[in-house]
């Protein structure tokens, strides 16, 4: 392989002769080889956008030559249309708060705007990566202002995701809304409740994270762009601080604005915490959704088997046949991986010190890791498993009807003492309940008929009230 | 001791004499000897708040007795007034759903209330625990309805300990405006800062603490009484259930209202989990206070010592004269607690099932666990710590005027490969900044003086800006 | 109410004049009024072996009066005897690193001995809390001996409860050993299995747990006492450090050993992850069984009916002749508050700096209440749950007549294709698998008898292998 | 592209005609396209071992044909050395147990395997995935027993880099032997230490490490194979069971062992949680040190500056010179990822359901991500900041001289309440003990010379105990 020499101020360093990268990602290679993973594509295309507002901004106020600025610009919005970008090789954990990270970005673009100015790689008088591309910059504005642009981005997909999710359960909350089934609790059968009316409770839950997530995204729209070091904005112009953040909404098309205190911007990460928080509360509940369809599912024989799922793959390399609820278990394992991401930002986020959070890339790695698997999670659990449920209506009827726990529309009729002893008669002796109220003359056969009308016990109300006077 | 015996459908049980509880408590005593906590007086109030509720309700629609409704009210005021609740004597860890700290509450109000009317504990003809205190209830809808009101009400305690503590904060804000420090990214000396902006940031960190527990409270308002066992409202009139939730409102002074969806209401628990992420969020913040403030007391002589926290008790059993920052540290414990709940929490609130989550004792007893110790720890850490802070002014300027990073002014001027190199040079070989540049003749006196001033870099702008012309 | 007034070098305190505690403690009493709970019992009496071993090692040494090291040692005989435990009134989270748990030690002990010898409560000359009851000792070393001897004396009751738990289980797994029922994978009807298998598995799965935590356990018996302040054993004569581990032995009971490396001993405290982790293990363990036996229990109806466990009170409010598994669900609940805990734990560990773990009193409160959390919960959940289950042979019998897993020994004779293809047939049809092969003549009616017999198939080898040829 | 078609029981599809994989892969890439991850290497290999070591113990039953045994074997072995590893593309997380990666593995080896026979891929006649390649087998001993070897051996790695870390620290520990610095404890001025006594603490503690690691991993030698589906071993020939394994142990190399009870072995998964446990607990040690690393190293003018770390890469891309600590910091970052890894596993262990645990996938990936990050981290922790790392002795001295702390020593002389009240004397007023001690005629010069040696303070024992008389 061919070879260049850069240096900076730790020494000398050879660098592949084609790399758009330079000595300091080159330092953050060797330093930092711990996951193997790059970085995301979405905060790469921010961090451009970043660049470019700067380099804009930085010429508007006349610091930046022009036609270095031009050439800065073209090599970001190469970028941010998908060139170069394996350029990007920092590992996403690395110590130093972003800062190899944004020195490859200050790498490629100079680089990049080198070649567009006609020099060769490594020429970094003609563009410099400190000096030009990060020009009244620090990592610790830039970094978090790209990942704000970057997650605020991504959750847009999740929230996509999570809306047809959501319309996919009320539509067949509509579609099982006659589907008369055994309601339980504490997985002991209890009174009678319509599939309909579950599918409906998810939704509606599922509904209060789309509200959670959305505001918790509101935070993320106030960056810390032009704060520099430590929130100060020292060597940072006022009129690049606003003008900057201003070209940067335009570019990414999102309503950015400053924040109003940045040091507090540039130190305090609660908002990713707030997120994770707020995409934890939904994996749970994704969570809940899927354990209740594999219980319901359960079978096809030895089980509920309320619904099927539709099948995806067979589902044994040895039991022929088999079909597993494959699309609520891979939810499941996403939840669980988004509890541990939650425990991994909430950890790195309090582990800020003084006037920078300095384990923010993990934050970032873990952050949009749950944005990211959320979404795909929810669009096949959608597709693959949502959309294709059916009901085993006469299965459901049958479990109601054999069910001791109708006896509790009995309850206002005949008092919960006498409720209980015959439905413990009931279960011991495996008889149903309305033979014995009968058989001990409890009530007539028309009122037993009058209030033990299942879909009535599905509405609020005293069933068959009027015999109650 | 002496006895009287109860029976339920399991069979019969002696009681003590004078216990206002009755069978069902007692099977939970031996059921669930777990932590030997008893339920939060803050719930109690809350259920007899309920019960209250619920017994007016059922009056008014002709359901209840009027003589029965009023000894069951009577009992339950007393109870809000801070009697009888001795007899509340549940683990906080039960299975059941909280069904035995229903039934503890039914059979204390009714045994109150049998007393109120003449009775002898156990008369459960004139006050039945079932029939009459719980009427048209289940625990499932009214175990959830107490704890939202429980956690409302504490978290309001809460809220309040944070906004003084917010208060405390800014005013010591305001107070250090001008003191000078160095700001330290990485732990490493960066660029001047002043303490004032220090403390304005957490201030403005803790009022994103503040609007989002508040925000996630309103949540709380929204009641599922009224839906009895599933969410279905089986057993309870429709009147009784608008009614009731009126009454309650009345009671407690909230705005409460119904649940526009029962059975999501009764079967979801994600409003708690919203909740203690906030809280989580919010410990967080104040652990990172905390862990600023230790740093920065540091010493008081082989230490940072910039500021001094108020000395609150002999820090050593061995060490003379030690004191040490306990007000912070018991922050930092009070945050790996409410981190810890929060997993209990979002754990607890995944595994509920079907219709019901059965692992909601073990929600309520860390989730007002973390509002309680929140509001205490905020209480003191404001009164016996942020309060009395001192700034050690010269000490802070000396770390100031003796740092290498303000070279970071420098760049604009000299560029950054010249000013990394004049910064290694002084680190390497421990004299100031300002003598190696006047030897080199990079710049002179008159303009060092003028892009050096620590105070100007505490503030967006590039010092000495004119110079660059 | 009387006070005396006493003093430290912060100033004068007024002490209510029959407490044993003084004035450092009253300083804790203001400073950490956080959860409401006093230091547990376990570690109020190991804290009085603690004391009483430095005092007698002291006094062979020379270093203190034999009146007054008798006094201490009577004073601490009492205490762990159960006297004057009322006197320990410190938070369980409080900042310090437990010096305030340490001098409310001894200041009960030099107040209960002065008055042994016949002096009045705060006439310290006569007996010093610092001078005498702590001497030669610091909070850094006491505490986490104490802590260590808690920890280890309150997971023998742990693990005796373990043990007897899996005599349960175990025995169980014998009584059903013939109980043939139908295995499930993902929820979905697998192979026949034994139920006495399935108790088995849990068993031996819990023996593992017996080791991990015995092990864990065994890193307890090395104490830090002696250590002082920063494990250097500063003020702390070579022989007393020796004796008074060697006495402190004697008067537990337990093999204590002086640890290697006092300096490691004193700021470390990964022993206690350890344990924690393997508690978490045990309570992940004891969850998925409690999870099992809901499942396998769920019904009576409508669920899968395959075992009956005890009822234990009635399971609702509402719903009358309701059992539920009340005793396997608070196993559950234990198991979430184990795990919040672990995280607590982790993060208290972490967070010691350089010479010491100032966490440690919020560590300690975690580490004690899973010890006793479990312990309780496996008390009763072998008692009031295990021990009283019962099988519906008769239910478990069908279930795998009725079922399609069955096929899976046919895969030897068949082949997967053909046996997938009659899998999919008998469920989409409904109709049994034995009938769909007689039918296409597939096999002959002897050697399917041979083949599915559902009894071999819970043994390994291939059933019927004889007619592979 | 070409296509060829495969078919399964739930249809056909088309496969790129080029894939060694099949119609079952091809679902699994239409169901989980989730985190984008491909399955670990080490887990692909471990994969091939299995496979080969079933086809053998088949072919030695007389069960599978040599000739088809032999090409499955040298498919594996391929495999094994590195080769088709691009043709294992199914999703780290996904549904089933890891059915889809075991059919990954059968389809990939069947297509492999046929062409060696002189077949096209898709020719299932000659090779078939299931009945061939999965002969006897589930995906339930297979994803266990692979997923065992894997973290087994990568675990070696893991537990290498730890032993060349401790050493390094060790080393370090003699280097700093004589290095007199300042203890602190809560981050205050304690009494004095020695630097190599704080690096030989960490080795110790880390010694912990290494035994638990190594305990831990013992219980993975334990293998399921043969269990088949439920444990019960159907379709699994004895003399296969026992044969497979011990040619798996030959050829992996490893002392692997038939598990006792197979239905316990394919169920739980405790031995992970247990694994992780204890990794999460180096990590928070590793993260101890790397936080005592980064205070020490504080600097390099307004921090505590006793050490130097290496410097690995220009800080920051604003302030000159600046050089931060990151090799610490990435190793923090690997700690939280590693806690949060932790959480997951555990809910993935706890999530396990009667006779599987079908939430594996996530598991598997979590932990192994855990076992390299801790080794990658580990070795650039030791190699490029332990190893470097230098101390400033005259900085760390003076530190003693000046601090209060040393007054520790004086405490058997004049007693802890004079010496409390010099103490505070001194840092009021700034002035030297030692000067206050002489001035107020409390010890003569000679005796606090013999008193304050710092040296001496670091090693048990009373200074000058011949003064105490």
């Amino acid at each position: 392989m061919q070879y260049r020499t850069e240096k900076d101020f730790l020494g000398e360093m050879a660098i592949p002769a084609e790399a758009y990268y330079g000595v300091q990602t080159a330092r953050a290679l060797e330093n930092f080889p711990i996951t193997g993973y790059r970085p995301h594509r979405e905060l790469i295309v921010a961090l451009a956008a970043v660049k470019e507002a700067a380099a804009r901004a930085n010429a508007e106020i006349g610091a930046l030559p022009g036609r270095v600025a031009d050439a800065i610009c073209q090599a970001c919005r190469e970028i941010r249309a998908g060139q170069w970008q394996e350029w990007f090789v920092v590992d996403v954990i690395q110590g130093g708060a972003g800062t190899s990270l944004n020195m490859n970005a200050n790498e490629v673009i100079a680089n990049r705007a080198i070649e567009i100015l006609g020099g060769n790689k490594g020429q970094y008088s003609l563009v410099h990566p400190n000096i030009h591309v990060n020009m009244a910059q620090s990592t610790n504005d830039v970094v978090p202002t790209a990942f704000r642009i970057a997650a605020y981005r991504l959750a847009q997909g999740t929230l996509e995701a999570l809306d047809q999710l959501i319309e996919a359960i009320a539509a067949k909350a509509r579609e099982f809304d006659h589907v008369l089934k055994m309601g339980r609790t504490h997985l002991q059968d209890a009174v009678p409740i319509r599939l309909g009316q579950e599918f409906g409770a998810w939704a509606r839950m599922l509904r209060r994270d789309q509200i959670r997530i959305e505001r918790a995204l509101e935070n993320l729209l106030e960056v810390n762009l032009g704060a520099t070091a430590v929130g100060t904005g020292l060597n940072a112009d006022p009129e690049y601080i606003r003008r900057s953040v201003e070209i940067l909404a335009e570019i990414t098309g999102l309503p950015l604005r400053n924040a109003e205190d940045l040091v507090d911007a540039t130190q305090n990460t609660d908002a990713y915490v707030e997120l994770s928080g707020d995409l934890k509360t939904l994996a749970g509940n994704l969570s809940k959704i899927a354990n209740d369809l594999r219980l319901m599912a359960s079978g096809p024989r030895a089980g509920l088997g309320e619904i099927n799922l539709p099948p995806r793959q067979p589902g044994s390399s040895i039991m022929p046949g088999k079909v597993n609820p494959v699309m609520a278990e891979v939810i499941n394992q996403i939840a669980f991986q988004v509890n541990g991401n939650d425990v991994t930002i909430a950890r790195a986020a309090e582990a800020g010190q003084l006037e920078l959070n300095v384990m923010i890339p993990v934050l970032i790695f873990n952050l949009l890791q749950s944005l990211d698997i959320l979404r795909n999670g929810m669009q096949v659990f959608r597709d693959k498993c949502i959309a294709g449920i059916t009901a085993n209506e006469e299965r459901c009827r049958q479990l109601v009807e054999n069910s001791v726990g109708i006896i509790t529309a009995i309850n206002p009729h005949l008092g919960y003492e006498v409720a209980s002893r015959l439905a413990r008669e009931a279960i011991n002796s495996g008889r149903p309940v309305r033979e014995l109220i009968l058989e001990q003359g409890l009530l007539t056969e028309a009122e037993l008929e009058a209030i033990l009308n299942p879909y009535e016990m599905t509405r609020p109300g005293i069933p068959a009230k009027h015999l109650l006077g």
